[in-house]
């Protein structure tokens, strides 16, 4: 997931960039750089990574991204940001796999899914999250609503037949939601995969993805991270493997 | 637009779509529903329109999308909903001028603009018109932010060097962009386009296109809609033009 240390503010400016070299600014424990990790990976795409500490920006880093948010993406003087744009960007200009799908009714489908996910499952895995510890109301409405968006993915799932949502390999739709599941499997003790067979078993068959497993964390090291951010602890970022 | 009665609930469901016909579930003055209108005037897709009481919503309405929400396609048996998958689908699918790019860095810099403008100028024109009219405050920070909005697809503009965002002819980007930006020159008093002149030239330009000039409600009745809805009255759907 790219392991280097998270500049902050004060940081010097790395270099510029080398011709031809992509590089990828990130957070290592973003699940939205976690999905242009997957897809980089899936496909196979050398890139440097540069690590940004989000909650002490380095002021030079809003050339790039005027919001500040990563992933952010830079090759040969094109500067792209958004999770999403810099994953269907890598994936139509990089050989490799193709992820993404040309039937137009299939990504309208795999498109609707990650809006409900998105509306579901995402916002109220970080309302959970940010919900005080004994505010067990919001806690549990959070958890309702989340679980919504889980059974809603059982349900496409079935329907779709396949193992994966793009088909019998990953696509891009697949790498676009792993990254919340992977930390809601982790982070909420009250969500059991067990009790929805079906995206059970579509967590265990993404664990055997080569790109999930190259991008992997432990549950432990997830839950370390959530408990960190969430208390605001601006080293949090850089705990697990670092390199040096 | 689609000028029918808005259902509401208790209206009886629709007949089901004929073989072959494209469907739209709609509301009026919905800047959402005026993307996917767009793109069908621009291609000249013919279909029928339902509209939807938003502040009455029939409960069969559920069943075609879950989150009740506009527009939603409906076409042999497949339901598509979201204002920009529905209108990347017909896009796809149906012959007529192609409204996207192949160009991956083309569309990447396109849709990092929609992205910038929605959290700028769109979110913060509902929070404008939603703010008490005597809370001058959070009118002034709501207008200070769309404007950046404004600022920005102006230097866009000056950085594509060309007429439209999508080239010499408006295409999918402008007709996501566009809705919003009619609204926000007839019911902001605040703005005044031609403090930006790129951003003038270009809504000037826009109003003579076939497509805008189809789907166009003058100024005066976008702002009694903006009035009627804000006060919560169920009615304002169905001021204006009116087939019966």
């Amino acid at each position: 997931m790219g392991n280097s240390v998270h500049l902050k503010e004060g940081s010097p400016e790395p270099a510029a960039v080398a011709k031809g070299v992509l590089r990828v600014y990130g957070m290592k424990f973003c699940p939205y750089v976690h999905r242009l990790k997957l897809v980089l990976a899936a496909k196979e795409v050398a890139h440097e990574t540069i690590n940004i500490n989000l909650k002490s920006k380095p002021k030079w880093y809003f050339a790039k991204n005027p919001q500040g948010k990563v992933p952010t993406i830079e090759i040969d003087g094109n500067v792209i940001y958004e999770s999403d744009i810099t994953s269907e960007y890598v994936d139509a200009v990089y050989p490799g796999r193709k992820l993404s799908t040309t039937d137009a009714l299939k990504a309208a489908n795999e498109k609707m899914l990650l809006v409900y996910w998105g509306n579901k499952s995402v916002t109220n895995f970080y309302k959970y999250c940010m919900a005080k510890p004994d505010d067990k109301e919001a806690k549990d409405a959070a958890l309702a609503t989340l679980k919504e968006g889980l059974e809603y993915l059982a349900t496409f799932l079935k329907k779709n037949g396949s193992v994966f949502i793009c088909g019998s390999q990953p696509g891009l739709t697949d790498y676009f939601l792993y990254p919340h599941l992977e930390r809601i499997n982790a982070i909420v003790p009250a969500v059991d995969l067990k009790q929805i067979p079906k995206v059970k078993t579509y967590f265990d068959q993404m664990q055997e993805d080569k790109a999930v497993k190259s991008c992997r964390f432990s549950d432990e090291l997830h839950r370390e991270f959530g408990r960190k951010a969430v208390a605001g602890d601006i080293g949090a970022y850089d705990i697990g493997p670092v390199a040096q």
